[in-house]
């Protein structure tokens, strides 16, 4: 108790005294050690990589295990990606799609968060390498998710704007905010335009909705902002290389989604790829040229698996093919969940769609797997993807949707794709404030975030 | 009418093509040129340099005037500065404190926003070198307001976080979270204990608040989150050169101030400068050392006026010197208003307080004035400081309030505070999610927007 006493002495003052007496009781004595590396215990010890759907639905559901459950991330957030796309226009604040990790868990008596990045993994020894030293396992959990994928095209990734995390959201808002400022600088019809251009690429709900946002910002939020522009020039191309967009998606789907795209203007090219881009000109596989300052890039992601698995274990798209029972190929205590799994069954020779449903679900199942091996019970249970169905939205009233095996469109689709991504959010006060947002844009026909914020 | 029909047909599509064509018409006839500079104009034009409260008020009040109002600034967005120390403390989104200048006039039929940094200004030929190029002026206002002044002291400048911009409140709530982040990894209590103590340095507003504020995390919200630290090890030192705090404010004010900082277990030092910081360690002017990862320095402001003044207007502080128009002394159509405009009068021997209230009063006398003068009349109206008072928090149900001369202290001061930043918010929806995120935080005690959001 020695601390105690010169720190009371220190801060001659009873209240302040008696406050800390009090913390320093209730937490002095929660912890081992007041050194702060993870604290040594008998209970055995699983370590999940990557804070995403997946990594955070196992987590939860690891509440009630006598284990220590240890998440890892390079970020101290969760990012609810789904709406990045309207936080990169302008339509919600950054603060309302993401939540710390440790305010989520604060509750979980034996979660624990360390910020860092894993740099290998060495199987034989249990052990990660990472950004803030070596961390044992007993069970790791691979949940490092996607990333973008350039497809090696090295112009496109240098100068393309991604939409996978929040920096790359606040970076396309910068961008597009910036684009138009700039373009009341330039003097010449040809610059002014290519500012006011924007690309597209990839028919992906990333793409669909984007490319939607975009048109809204043009009818309704810039010729407010900039009345000096004439908004007549804003072009908009959407750039798919299958023949239909949303191809995850029903026929039906794909074909509302192009239907209302161009309702609202935007110029979609199908069955056509990107060859270059230099940053101010597209070159497209038709040969075609657009002069277009903002190329945004949603065109593909592949896994991010971890180095030190074993070869065999990584497969198509760059992820790590797992068993039924999420295991790695040629690993008895390290798993995969969500993107970066691949879990090739008779129904998904290709591992399952990379979205939040399979990785939630997954995160489930191996939560209750994990509890049966620490119990050293055998009748694990086999993941089985229940498949709820697939939604996109495009603008206000226009959404499209497959639940269920029900194929809808327009405001009906519209609202179920509000409602599901409401309640989707983690956290009440982000939900409510995505709601009072959602709300008050409804009626104002406005996007209020239109915020330029950089270092 | 050729861009109209190519348009048309490229887009091909009815619903595209009259939607546009209403765009095109209602926007083609609002400028006189499709190119993007300010428009060419017979009426006087009016240049506002900075969005602050003063230069914001100004153009506010311009309104109804016939003239080109352009308003220049390096962000595209106005700060509500009182807030920025919750937003670094994890109290409030980023967002909420702020407004895009285009939506604040997006109505105002007469008003220009350019994304500029000035240069230069040029008075003989009443024009200014902006990093867009040149701008002409009838009328040049300067509201270019306050930025840190570390008093020549490098190593302050080049280790301390300051409290002047949105970017430093991130980087500060960025640089407190990583701190505790960082002290989970650190093997020895002497460098966790660098990690988890915070030095202060200013017995103003923003030092008590941002004091108080860090007080109340060590309190409520990092118990929680970080159950591995023994919080009984964070202390926070507030450092203060003269022998009172809040300087600004009455006796009363400054002693109530010390009294709640006290009864937090912040360790106040009065009649103590700062010497030195390196990053590890701070040299107080009494020789005393403190072993702290993190310095927020409060203790001063200084004018950042124009390049190009005559040297005669630049006076103490780095201020311009106005007469009681608020004209710069040696200029004719050049004015300055708020922070950077130092009006020496019997009652003001040094300027006026640097803070929002004489700045957007300067705003509007000189809105008025500026009418008058376009309208060649000479009844000009000089500018009569109106003083409301002064206010600052320390923490819930803790503030102190010198109103019309009634001072008072406690949860009263604190909910007129409440009340009266709130009010002051622009926009209703900031004062709306401002308004959520207090009520919600003053039942739960959390501070939620625990994020580290970096490039």
């Amino acid at each position: 108790m020695i601390y105690f006493c010169t720190f009371a002495k220190k801060k001659e003052n009873l209240r302040a005294y008696n406050y800390l007496h009090f913390i320093h009781h209730s937490f002095f004595m929660s912890t081992h050690t007041t050194l702060a590396r993870i604290p040594d215990s008998s209970l055995p010890r699983i370590v999940i990589v990557g804070g995403g759907f997946g990594g955070l639905q196992l987590a939860k559901s690891l509440h009630n295990v006598a284990a220590q459950v240890v998440l890892l991330d390079k970020i101290n957030y969760h990012t609810f990606q789904p709406l990045l796309y309207q936080v990169a226009t302008s339509g919600l604040e950054s603060s309302s799609i993401v939540a710390p990790f440790r305010k989520l868990f604060g509750s979980q008596k034996n979660f624990y968060f360390r910020l860092a990045e894993v740099q290998q993994v060495h199987p034989e020894k249990n052990e990660l390498t990472t950004s803030i030293g070596a961390i044992r396992y007993d069970y790791l959990i691979i949940a490092t998710g996607a990333t973008t994928n350039y497809y090696g095209m090295a112009d496109i990734e240098k100068y393309a704007v991604p939409m996978k995390s929040l920096n790359d959201a606040i970076l396309l808002r910068n961008h597009i905010l910036e684009s138009f400022e700039a373009a009341l600088q330039v003097e010449s019809h040809e610059k002014t335009n290519s500012y006011m251009d924007f690309v597209v690429v990839g028919g992906g709900p990333t793409g669909v909705e984007v490319a939607g946002a975009l048109s809204e910002l043009r009818s309704h939020v810039f010729p407010q902002d900039y009345k000096e522009l004439d908004l007549f020039h804003m072009d908009i191309h959407l750039i798919e290389a299958s023949p239909r967009l949303l191809n995850g998606m029903s026929d039906e789907a794909g074909n509302n989604a192009l239907k209302y795209l161009k309702q609202m203007g935007v110029e979609v090219k199908l069955n056509t790829g990107v060859k270059s881009y230099d940053g101010e000109t597209v070159t497209l596989s038709t040969g075609e040229t657009i002069k277009a300052k903002t190329l945004v890039w949603g065109a593909g992601v592949k896994g991010s698996p971890l180095n030190g698995l074993k070869t065999e274990s990584i497969v198509r798209g760059n992820r790590i093919k797992v068993d039924e029972y999420n295991k790695v190929a040629g690993h008895d205590n390290i798993f995969a969940v969500g993107d970066v799994a691949c879990m090739q069954t008779a129904e998904t020779p290709n591992g399952h769609p990379m979205v939040a449903q399979p990785a939630m679900q997954q995160g489930v199942n191996l939560a209750n797997n994990l509890k049966k091996m620490i119990r050293k019970e055998t009748n694990l249970r086999p993941f089985k993807y229940f498949d709820m169905g697939g939604m996109a939205t495009v603008g206000r009233n226009k959404a499209v949707a497959d639940i269920f095996g029900f194929k809808f469109g327009g405001f009906m689709a519209w609202a179920v794709w509000l409602f599901v991504h409401l309640m989707s959010l983690v956290g009440f006060k982000n939900r409510f404030f995505v709601f009072i947002n959602w709300l008050s844009s409804y009626f104002s026909y406005d996007k209020s975030n239109r915020l330029i914020i950089k270092k």
